[in-house]
């Protein structure tokens, strides 16, 4: 029997059964934390985001009334998890929104079964760390070479550094460790630019069984893949949600939040677990000991970079702007807490800057962008959105303003895809929309090709206009709602609330995809360059290849190029830092890109503010520039779509 | 009131008046070793030696008797520390010979006042570990470079390095010491080959206080020197005896003692608190701060540097002799226990092999042998006497069997240098010797060159033949003593014993300075070089400069050349330490030594033990060689010396 007078309260999360007590007063949102559950927030809490809806099902819980819940979902229970104060034991069921799905996070095409990277990225199979084999002769009167000389040599022999460094640890215990295998040893050698490190010695050839984890460390998404190192293959991957996401959906508000609750270690500590439970996972389904595992190679974007390291991140988001390193040394992967070979190391992609991370580097490399001798474009859509203008001996990066929109942060039935996540949306003439969602399940919300589509067709069935507005007052689908007019795209039915798109919802992705197109607009004027000239487009990011590329055409988010000029690449964080993983020169071309990209500060360009007004249209102020789109439209409107 | 049933007894020790606690039945030696006494002890403690004698002045011990005691001896309560166990609480006395006296220590000529080792060497001053000021532009919007980066091209721009190398845990703290010094910061910084590593970073100019300790790790001595390295001046020096010897007088006895008694850590702890003694002694007389100190350099023989790192010293001593490691990382010198600067750094010369040590590299780094176009030699005679003959392009380097005979070991009335020791002998004409002692005091037996010198003008005045026989049966001065014949230096009195060279004490100088010749002997037939082609000669080691040329040459130890090609050098293994300690160019010198020396095994050579007995008289068999000598010894047997 729950008493209100008791100071703790059990609370338990359905359909986990996970449970936690907690004191009075205690949010679900905290209570949710405290039992490793990791509920939707995007306002970290400030009760406005509407994104952390759970439903009381017994139990008492005080919660204010909230403008964000209809009335269905009040009858029902749902209460903002953020706001909601247990006053007795209660248990709560998680929406399905909530349900750590990980099946539609884009981990790279190429993830499952065999695959070279070295020879698609035309780099040499030459790992970051490598096993070497060494049947070393044994000293005798005649050659009586000193072990680490001995051992030296013949790593030498096999690997070409300037610079042997052995950790006196190592040093210590050489001289028995090659007498009791007889000096038949396996050497694990770590490579950074002219410097070699042995950092262990193995009895016996042990150089079949040796494998890497790359991490793409997202804000949003991490995913993990396993790399057998001696064949170059992806033998798995493996995707969670990034569990710092509690603290705020993009990096800045993490920030604040470990700033206002000095929370840089448990951030460390969350990219830490993240990284750990992606490991554990591969590990286990492959059967491989985790000490076979003697690296990890990780790309994401700067802020993130300096979560994991415990690097001082507090300047990213203050002016002016300086990551602690852009360049981070390889580091002992058990100093983190990760759990692989106790010397195995952590090598980080390095960035650009603060706002230009290591996932764009790792970008560049997987689309081989530093490499090519004509204009392309890669564009980064994820939770931040990047892009990168490159031409004959030049790249030059730059961070968009667009916002995590497209990830359907900020979009009142914006999700990620997950079941029930509408992501396609077409128009079906004569004003009509169709959609489709993942897994053919009753809708929930839109994920983000859904919303790209859905602002297409809308403005293909005439429902907003080239400014975003709604067009025809007299559309019955078109009602006032709590943010305003809104747009029904699902009808609600007895049990489910409708779907819709608010007329601020349509602003905010708008201003995403003009942030985006301002951005690559302004690296186009300043290289004198014209988007016609451009040989390739190269999208990357959490859409994937669920991307309608006409969608993203007549929405002005890509510059209107044909179709097979325009090319869903996926997640290349994950691809390129995988490159780096498997060679030593992929690793260093890594670096030189860093070193070489210009990175354009956008805020304090001149002409961006206006390059991003004229972009706040459909597709854009000057419709010149996007011939295919007044046809298409007329098409759609039409019924032809 | 002493009482012989208590189990613990009191031991005190006079003149220090240290003492302990220990069980009844412990050995005299055990006692003081406890007290933090080192006494000598050339057997290891199995009675056979003779150097640990003490006088028991009040108590009771159980003594068995020896033959290495004289009735004077046994009258006055004198015992061997080391076989006599307690009984009662007794004050025991210590001789002065176990007093440690260091002033006689040769510490190098140079140590003290105004001195340039980079200009003296012909290196350029650039210290293994610099502190350089950088005054950094703090970052603006027009300049966002990474607190890293930043950092990292301000070094660049004052060392070449091809890597740059930072620690996690030095990047986590940096932005905010940029920060608060206003990016005014000194960096401490250290190179090993292309490599550089930042070590600190500490707010605002530092860069005029910096130091380095520069120690000669020797068997029996340590040596330290304090260097200014922006001056590139020595400051002072200090020395300590090894406080191992307490476990052998030679490095086979220790590594054999820590074997059985698991004492391979006992004796690091000891080489680091030797070192930590100078180190203390020299900055408490500097004023300087421990953490202005940045950087030990240290050379050594291999089974020094092994102890003090902690590395595998077994095989030294076992066949086919290898050591660990002959190149030594860079080692932070907390982790040791070296008390200088949290992130110094040890470095420690290369050695060639088991027997040819990072002194040796040392000593021919300072000599510049291996820069000479024309024949040179090396010798240097201490705890074990090694040998490098260097032309034009080769280096041949080997040990000799010699032993530490010069250092008083396996000497009746051998003796270290200190108050008392007779450390010069001359024939006097007329089969008469003359003497002088250090500090003129009465004389207490024989140190190195003295022994020497005894050797050298014994046979000048006919007492012995050139086999090393007592010559002349009716010297009133030889008589039968407990080890056979014996030669009456210094005559007994009243409260004294007589100082005395044994038929054997001479056999045991002949053996070792035959040891030496012989190494120099293989080295000239295997490279078909002969000894009037020398250039120089240079004498390294503890005899310093007070060694006598006309004596070393009549002996036969050194080869018979014109005196102004002989060089007494003195310590020439923290010279060169030291010149590495300065420059970058010459540690790098140091490690091309050690590769490119040929060790040659004497033990193994189908020569040596030939060459050995041709040079077991005085000079040598073939006298020839010593053209000189007939003449020296004509001349002293007619009166003039």
């Amino acid at each position: 029997m729950p008493n209100e007078n008791d100071t703790t309260c059990r609370v338990r999360f359905e359909p986990s059964g996970l449970g936690t007590d907690v004191p009075v007063g205690t949010t679900l949102l905290d209570a949710a934390q405290r039992a490793g559950l990791y509920l939707t927030s995007l306002c970290g809490g400030d009760g406005v985001c509407g994104k952390c809806k759970v439903v009381v099902s017994a139990g008492n819980v005080d919660a204010p009334p909230s403008a964000l819940l209809c009335e269905e979902e009040v009858r029902s229970g749902t209460v903002l998890a953020c706001q909601a104060r247990v006053r007795s034991d209660v248990t709560v069921a998680l929406p399905r929104s909530h349900t750590l799905d990980t099946s539609r996070i884009v981990v790279h095409a190429e993830a499952h079964g065999s695959e070279s990277a070295s020879a698609e990225g035309g780099y040499p199979l030459n790992p970051l760390v490598r096993r070497l084999h060494l049947a070393l002769a044994a000293p005798t009167m005649q050659d009586q070479l000193a072990d680490h000389e001995r051992l030296g040599l013949a790593v030498r022999d096999q690997v070409d550094a300037r610079c042997l460094q052995t950790g006196l640890g190592l040093l210590q215990q050489l001289p028995a460790r090659l007498q009791a295998s007889d000096y038949d040893v396996t050497a694990l050698v770590a490579q950074r630019g002219p410097v070699a490190e042995v950092l262990d010695v193995e009895p016996g050839d042990t150089s079949a069984s040796h494998y890497a984890i790359v991490v793409d460390l997202g804000t949003t998404t991490v995913v993990g893949h396993l790399v057998d190192l001696t064949t170059a293959t992806t033998l798995d991957a493996e995707a969670a949600y990034n569990s710092q996401m509690h603290f705020g959906d993009d990096y800045i508000r993490r920030i604040m939040y470990a700033e206002e609750h000095d929370a840089f270690g448990e951030m460390q500590r969350r990219a830490v677990a993240d990284i750990n439970g992606l490991i554990e996972a591969l590990a286990d389904r492959h059967a491989i000991d985790p000490a076979r595992i003697a690296l990890v190679v990780c790309a994401g974007n700067t802020a993130m970079i300096h979560f994991l390291l415990g690097l001082d991140a507090r300047r990213i988001r203050r002016s002016p702007y300086v990551p602690a390193a852009a360049h981070v040394p390889p580091v002992r992967a058990a100093d983190l807490g990760l759990r692989i070979h106790e010397n195995g190391l952590l090598y980080c992609l390095p960035a650009v800057g603060a706002y230009v991370g290591a996932d764009i580097v790792a970008g560049v490399l997987a689309t081989k962008l530093h490499e090519a001798h004509a204009l392309n474009l890669f564009i980064d859509i994820g939770t931040n959105g990047e892009v990168v203008l490159a031409g004959d001996e030049w790249m030059m990066g730059a961070s968009s303003s667009a916002g995590p929109a497209f990830e359907g942060s900020g979009i009142r039935h914006g999700m990620r895809a997950g079941p029930g996540a509408i992501e396609r949306v077409a128009a079906a003439g004569a004003g009509q929309l169709a959609w489709r969602t993942v897994g053919d399940e009753p809708p929930r919300g839109l994920c983000g090709s859904g919303l790209l589509d859905a602002l297409a067709a809308m403005l293909q069935a005439g429902v907003i206009d080239r400014t975003g507005r709604f067009a025809n007052p007299d559309d019955t689908r078109i009602a006032e709602g709590p943010d305003g007019l809104e747009f029904t795209i699902v009808a609600a039915e007895a049990n489910r609330n409708a779907i819709v798109m608010t007329q601020a919802d349509v602003a905010n992705l708008i201003r995403s995809k003009a942030g985006v197109y301002a951005a690559v607009e302004i690296l186009m004027r300043m290289t004198g360059t014209d988007a016609n000239a451009l040989e390739a487009v190269y999208v990357a990011g959490g859409f994937g290849r669920h991307l309608d590329v006409a969608s993203a055409v007549t929405i002005g988010l890509l510059p209107d190029l044909p179709a097979e000029r325009i090319h869903f690449v996926g997640n290349t964080s994950v691809a390129g830092a995988k490159m780096a993983a498997m060679s030593c020169r992929a690793f260093a071309q890594a670096n030189e890109i860093a070193d070489r990209m210009t990175y354009v500060d956008l805020m304090n360009h001149p002409d961006y503010m206006d390059a991003f007004m004229q972009a706040n249209f459909l597709p854009h102020t000057d419709i010149a520039r996007f011939p295919s789109v007044p046809e298409r439209l007329a098409a759609a409107r039409a019924g032809n779509p």
